[in-house]
């Protein structure tokens, strides 16, 4: 049976996973990928490299992460966080997001986790301001 | 180090999966969840119960299914198969998807695992028809 997750129980799940899937829309046609993030609950903390995602959502800020729990096919809870696409490029922002990032992935690499202030790092830090969570769970 | 996969790699990844990531487009905006999916290569074929991602693919039949295997986060295998959403209507069709999910997902339901033969039923059945799948790997 499909259920609804009640808000706070949406919200702790998101909170307590480490791996989403980002959603974006790239020309017209929707684009998922796996991401390393962290939350406090407003937003969605997240690094990486340049490329087809960060072009999508340059484009287009409107962004969701999927995280979910799944005990097996039917078995699982899933949440979803809709929101919008912010770059990160004060230094005082991005050297304190890069620190909670790094708090909870301590195997990030030095070149993703180093701060940089000198504006020419490859390494994206970009939050998703959270508008709304929601979810479900089979059970 | 994040390399690409080979379009063999990408393909395996993706026939070996049995739990995929959904995206789809919904008034403008991205939308993921995680599915139960068996795929043949050509196609991917998905069961669901209507609802919000039934409504947005009849509306935008542009979808992907994401697929990784991750190890921890620095360690991942990830997939996506870009495709076109068509709705199964045809019995013999709906039988056939039917009797291939449940034969990889034999705890699935009665109800969603009965093939349906009066156009009443309320579970859909889908296919992605793939137009192109690519996928990387952090090391």
């Amino acid at each position: 049976m499909i259920t609804r997750l009640s808000s706070e129980e949406a919200r702790r799940l998101l909170e307590a996973g480490r791996v989403g899937r980002l959603g974006c829309v790239y020309e017209g046609a929707p684009y998922v990928v796996p991401v390393n993030y962290v939350t406090d609950g407003e937003n969605v903390l997240i690094h990486s490299l340049s490329g087809r995602k960060i072009e999508a959502l340059r484009a287009n800020p409107r962004a969701c992460l999927q995280v979910d729990e799944v005990d097996d096919p039917c078995h699982w809870r899933s949440v979803i966080a809709f929101g919008t696409f912010e770059e990160l490029s004060d230094s005082r922002e991005r050297d304190g997001a890069a620190e909670r990032l790094v708090s909870r992935f301590p195997g990030l690499t030095p070149v993703e986790s180093v701060p940089v202030h000198d504006g020419q790092s490859s390494v994206i830090i970009f939050r998703i301001r959270i508008r709304e969570v929601t979810g479900v769970a089979e059970k």
